[in-house]
C-alpha cells in the first residue's frame, strides 16, 4: 500500500468516526461530539495503524494499552471499536442508554476499557502505571498510549504523572496531547500556544513532537519517531480544533458537550461526501478498511487475586510491642517474598509507613513515587490493571485524602489496588493536626464496594494485608504510629466482616459493650480493668473491619448488654466507627442508641497520652462514659 | 549601614535562628531542625529586610504576607518571630507542647499564621489567593512571600498554583524554592538540578532567579530584582543544604525530622562562635539586631462575616421549576451585588454550576481557576484570609473530592471559604458515575467544624448561600442538576440545624417519618401522595442542613410516628443523610432503627428517572419501603 493510499484510508476512517460520533450523540441527545472531532485523526491512526492488539481480545495481556484520559470523548472510543469490528455501528446508537455499557464516560464494564475516566487529569497516571509494569515487571513489548485533553492538562495530577514517567524513563509510554483550544466554559489558559506546552513537557523530561493533529501523515511520522526514542517518554503535542471538520462549528465557543441536533444532517452530508473521494481526489467507490496488527505474544495471563498467601503464620508473640504500621511493612515484605507480583508504592514516607521493608528485601517490587499522592494512587491503579500486579499504595492516612477523587474513580474502574494509611488520629502526637488521619475512615467507607480494615494488633494487621491482597475492589488498611501489645495468637483466624470479642465476663454479666479499634481498643481494655475493679463488667469488641461491620456480633452484644453500647475512635465523629456501628445495627433491625466518643475539634500538638486525654478517648474518659451511660440509661 | 554590615547582621540572625531551632527541637524531642537550617538565611533576609510588617501587629491588613508551605520547618518560623520580638526565646522551648500554640506545624492559632501548612504543596495556592486579592481586589501594596520545599514541589498542586499565578500576572507574589536536595526517605527526584527547576518554572510563566540560598547578599539582590519584575510572579530558586551549617549533618541522609540530640552541644558551640565574628572577620562584641520596616498603610481592616445579606427576599414563586444549582448562581450574583467582597471561584464549570451568574454581573468578583481543583480550593482559602473576601468556590460536587486534603487543611486553617458542589448524585443522568457526587456529604460531614447545607428548593438555596456567607468555618452547599418546584414561600425563615416538616397529617396520624433532601425529597412527597391514597399517612422532613442535623425535630418525629423512620438519599449509603440522622438520634438519646435508602453500587448512565428507579430511590421504591417497614415492624 502506498503512503497516499494509507493516508486516505486513515482519513476516511477518521471521517467515519466523526459521523458515528454525531449519530451516537444525537441518538442519546447528550454527549460531546466536538471533543471527539478534535481527535478523530489521532484515533484513526492509533487504532488502525500504530497500536498492536487483537480487536476480538481487548484484554489480551500482550496487547498495547490505550487510555482516553479525556473520558468525555467516549463516543469516539466506542466508534473506534466499531471501526475494528468489536462493536456494530448500531450498538453505537445505544450510547448513554441504561441498557448499554456504552456509558457517557468509559468504564471497565466494557472489555476494551482498563480504567474508568471522566474525572479529568487522571489517565496519564494510570497509563504510567501500566507502562512501568510493562517495562520493569512484565518486561514485555507492549506500549501504552494516553490521550490527554488540553483543558485537563491544567490538573496538577498530569504534571505529577509527567515527572514520574520521565524519572522512570518510560519509553514505552506515549502521551497524545489534544490541544483543541477550548474548555467547557471558555478557552483554555494557553489556547493554541503550542510552544508553551512544548516547554513545559520538555522541562518535565519528555521528548516532544509538535504535530498537526488533523494530518494523518504527520501523526504516522510522529508515532514512528516516538518508537525510536529511548529512555524518555514521548509527547505528541497535537494542534487540533474542537469540532474539527464540522463546518460552522469547528473552533467555535459554546459547543462543549452538545449534540449537533439540527445541524447534524448538513454536517453528516458534508462528511459523507468526503468518503467518496479516493486517493487521487476523484469520486470513486467506497475504499476498503484497515485492520490493526496483532501484538507480539510476549506476556502471559495471570490470575493473582485469590492466590496470594503468607508463607507462614504471623511470627509475633503475645504481648510483644509492635506498631501496626510496622506490622504492615513486615507483612508486605513477607507477601512480596511469597509472590513477586505483590508490589509496594509510596510517596516518600516509606520509612514511616514501613513499606521500606519491601523495598529492602525486594527492591524490584517497590516504586518510589515521591510526594505526589494523586499520581501515587493513579500509578497504583494502573499497575493493578489486567491483574498484572497486586499493588499496595501507602502513605500517611491524612495524605490519602489528597487522592480522594482518584480513589473514587478507582472504584468506578473496578480496581484491585490496595491502600494503606498510617499515622491514624491524634495518637501520632506532636506533629499536630495536619499529619493526623481523622477523616480517613469516612472517606474509605463512602467509596462504593470498598473494604475497610482497622486491625488493632500486629497479627490482625498481617492477616488484613493478606486478605486485602485477595479481595476484589478497593481495600483500605488503617495503621497507627504507637506500639501496642500483640493480643492475638498467630493461629487466630480473621475474616472480612467478622469482629472479635476481646473481653467479656460472660453473656449474663456484661453490662455494656464497647466497640473500639487500634489505640482506643487498648484504652477500652484498660478502662474495662478499672471498671472490673468496681464490679462493672463490660464487653470489648474489636470490629477488625469497619466496612463491612459485623452486625451479627453487634446485635448479640447489644441484646446481651442491655442495649448499652459505646464506640470509641481516634477519628472525627462523622463517618467512622460510630456511624458504621449505627448502620450495622439498623441493618440488623436492632433499635439502638450509640454513645460515641471521638475527636470533636481540630486537635493540636502534644504527646499521644496527653492528646488521648484532652480529646476524651483515653481509658479514663471511657471509664467515666461507661459509668455515666449505666447511671443515665438504667435498664 | 554598609552592605557588609547588613550582611553580617543578617548572617548572625540566620545563625541565631539555627541555634533556636536546635534548642526548640531538642526541648520537644521531635521536629525538623535540618529542614529549618536550609532556609535560615532566607528567613533572616525575609523577616529582617525584605518584608514590610509590624512585629506587634501580625495580621495588619496592609502588611506583607508570608506562607511557609513547607510547614515542618515551623521552628524557624517561630524563631523568626522571636528574633523580631513577638515571641521570647523561652517561648520557643515550648515547641510542640500541649500548653503552647507553637505546634509541630503552623496553624492560625498563632497570630502570625494566616493558613495552616503541613500537608505539603498547598501553600503556594494560598499565597496566590492572597496575592490575587492584593493586586485586584484590595489594590494595595502588600506583597506575598511563600517558601516551598523541593520535596513538596513534586505535588501537582504546586504546578497548578504556578500556572494560576503567571496567568493572572501576580507580580506581587514571590516563591522561594528551597532546593535542599533531600526528602524524607531519600533524595528528591531532581536533587540539585537547579536547571531543571528553572526550566520548569519558566515554562510555567515565572521569572526565575538562581540563588545561593545561604548567601545573604545574593538573596538581598534577588529580592530587590524581584521587586522590579512586572506582570510576572518571581521564583527565587535557592540552592541550599539540608542541615546547612550543622557540621557533620549538613547534606547527609537520615537526618529528616530528627532533633540533633547528642550532637547538639557541639553544633551549638560551633554556631555560637560564629556570632562573635564581626564584619571584618575579627572577634568582637555581639552586634546589634535588625528590625523590620513597617508597611505602607494602604489597606483598611474589614469585618465581613456576619454583615452580608441579600438585598431582598428570594424572588421565586411557589411551584416554579428551578434547579438548586441555578438558584445558587442567582443567589451568588445577588449577594455579590450587595457586597463587593463576595467573590466566586470556579474550575471551568461556571456554566454548569451557574457561578457564571456572578461573572456576568460582577466580573471583577469572579476568578476563573480552570480545571485544577486543588489550586481552586487553595486560592479560595487564600482569598478568605484576614477576611479580605468571602469566597464561594464551586465545581461539580464529585470534583471537590479532588481537593479533600486542601479542604481538610482549610478546617485547620480556620478558613471561612465556602464550597458549592453541583451535580449531586445519580439524578444528573447520562454523564455517568465519574460526574456524580455520591461521596460529597460523607466528605464534608467529616471535616471538623463544618456546616453542610443540602437545600431542596430555590428559596432554601438562596438562604443557604446567605447563611454560608455569614458562618464561621467551612460551609458546603450541595446543589442538584434537575429542576424541581419551589416549595417554600419567599418569607420562609431558615436556620442552620433547623429542619422543616414539609408534609404531615398531624401528630396523631402520621405513621412513619421520611427524611429526604433534594431530588429524593420530591420523590418522597410523591410517595406520600401514593400512600395517602391507601390511607397511609407519612411525615416528610427536609433537614436543610445535614450537619448539624436537627435532632429535636427528628426526636419528635420518631416519637410521634411509632419509631418508624426512613432516610432516602441520592448518595452512597455511608456518611450521608442516613448516618447523620442516626448520629443525631443517638445524640438526642433516642433509641431508633433507621431504614436507609441510598445508592448501593457504582451507578451507570441513563436518564435521571431511570436511574432513580434502578437504584431504588424513586417514589415507587419509597412507597414500597414504607409499606414494608409498616408491615414488618408493627408498633
Amino acid at each position: 500500500m502506498s503512503c497516499t493510499d494509507l493516508a486516505i484510508l486513515l482519513q476516511h476512517a477518521a471521517t467515519r468516526l466523526r459521523i458515528n460520533c454525531i449519530k451516537a450523540t444525537d441518538a442519546s441527545n447528550s454527549g460531546h461530539p466536538t471533543s471527539c472531532a478534535s481527535i478523530a485523526e489521532i484515533m484513526a491512526v492509533l487504532f488502525l495503524k500504530e497500536m498492536k492488539y487483537k480487536p476480538n481480545d481487548p484484554r489480551n495481556p500482550s496487547s498495547d494499552r490505550f487510555v482516553l484520559s479525556k473520558g468525555h470523548a467516549a463516543p469516539i472510543l466506542y466508534a473506534a471499536w466499531a471501526e475494528v469490528g468489536l462493536l456494530s455501528e448500531d450498538d453505537l446508537l445505544n450510547l448513554r442508554k441504561l441498557s448499554s455499557d456504552l456509558e457517557g464516560h468509559p468504564t471497565p464494564r466494557l472489555s476494551f476499557v482498563d480504567v474508568a475516566t471522566g474525572s479529568l487529569g487522571q489517565g496519564l497516571s494510570n497509563a504510567a502505571g501500566m507502562a512501568y509494569v510493562g517495562k520493569y515487571i512484565d518486561k514485555a513489548s507492549y506500549r501504552v498510549y494516553c490521550i490527554v485533553g488540553d483543558g485537563e492538562a491544567a490538573e496538577g495530577n498530569v504534571w505529577e504523572a509527567l515527572a514520574f514517567a520521565s524519572y522512570y524513563k518510560l519509553d514505552n509510554l506515549v502521551m497524545i496531547l489534544d490541544v483543541n483550544r477550548l474548555g467547557q466554559s471558555q478557552a483554555t489558559s494557553l489556547q493554541h500556544d503550542m510552544g508553551a506546552y512544548q516547554k513545559r513537557c520538555e522541562a518535565f523530561g519528555w521528548h516532544t513532537l509538535l504535530v498537526d493533529g488533523h494530518n494523518v501523515n504527520e501523526l504516522l511520522s510522529a508515532f514512528s519517531t516516538a518508537r525510536s526514542v529511548k529512555e524518555k517518554p514521548v509527547a505528541l503535542l497535537c494542534r487540533t480544533f474542537k469540532g474539527a471538520d464540522f463546518p460552522g462549528i469547528a473552533d467555535e465557543e459554546n459547543w462543549h458537550g452538545k449534540p449537533l441536533g439540527s445541524k447534524s444532517a448538513e454536517v453528516i452530508r458534508y462528511l459523507e461526501a468526503k468518503l467518496k473521494v479516493d486517493a487521487c481526489g476523484d469520486i470513486g467507490p467506497t475504499l476498503g478498511r484497515l485492520k490493526p496488527s496483532p501484538p507480539l505474544d510476549d506476556c502471559t495471563p495471570l490470575k493473582l487475586i485469590g492466590s496470594i498467601s503468607l508463607p507462614s503464620p504471623p511470627q509475633y508473640k503475645l504481648g510483644e510491642q509492635v506498631a501496626t504500621r510496622l506490622a504492615f511493612g513486615n507483612a508486605l515484605a513477607r507477601l512480596g517474598q511469597a509472590c513477586d507480583r505483590v508490589i509496594g508504592l509510596d510517596g516518600d514516607t516509606k520509612n514511616s509507613t514501613f513499606s521500606i521493608k519491601l523495598r529492602d528485601c525486594r527492591p524490584a517490587q517497590f516504586i518510589e513515587c515521591f510526594i505526589a499522592e494523586q499520581n501515587l494512587v493513579g500509578v497504583g491503579i494502573g499497575c493493578a490493571v489486567r491483574q498484572r500486579t497486586v499493588p499496595f499504595v501507602s502513605t500517611f492516612g491524612a495524605f490519602l485524602t489528597r487522592a480522594f477523587d482518584q480513589i473514587r474513580m478507582g472504584a468506578v474502574s473496578q480496581t484491585n489496588c490496595n491502600f494503606v494509611g498510617s499515622h491514624a488520629g491524634v495518637s501520632i502526637g506532636e506533629d499536630g493536626p495536619s499529619q493526623m488521619a481523622l477523616e480517613d475512615l469516612a472517606m474509605f467507607r463512602s467509596v462504593s464496594g470498598s473494604t475497610v480494615f482497622y486491625p488493632s494488633d500486629a497479627v490482625a494487621t498481617e492477616r488484613a494485608v493478606e486478605l486485602a491482597a485477595n479481595t476484589q475492589g478497593i481495600c483500605f488498611i488503617r495503621t497507627g504510629r504507637p506500639n501496642h501489645p500483640v493480643i492475638y495468637q498467630s493461629t487466630e483466624l480473621f475474616a472480612i466482616g467478622r469482629g472479635k470479642v476481646v473481653r467479656s465476663s460472660g453473656t449474663d454479666t456484661d453490662q455494656l459493650t464497647i466497640v473500639a479499634a487500634g489505640v482506643t481498643l487498648f484504652e477500652a481494655l484498660k478502662a474495662a480493668e478499672l471498671l472490673a475493679a468496681e464490679n462493672i463488667q463490660v464487653r470489648v469488641i474489636d470490629p477488625f473491619t469497619i466496612k463491612p461491620m459485623d452486625g451479627t456480633l453487634l446485635k448479640q452484644a447489644v441484646q446481651e448488654t442491655c442495649g448499652h453500647l459505646i464506640t470509641v475512635e481516634d477519628h472525627f465523629p462523622e463517618g467512622g466507627i460510630g456511624d458504621a456501628v449505627e448502620q450495622a445495627l439498623s441493618q440488623a433491625g436492632i433499635t439502638h442508641t450509640v454513645h460515641r466518643m471521638a475527636i470533636r475539634e481540630v486537635p493540636r500538638s502534644g504527646t499521644p497520652t496527653e492528646l488521648l486525654h484532652k480529646y476524651g478517648i483515653d481509658a479514663n474518659a471511657i471509664f467515666l462514659s461507661v459509668k455515666r451511660v449505666l447511671t443515665t440509661f438504667k435498664s
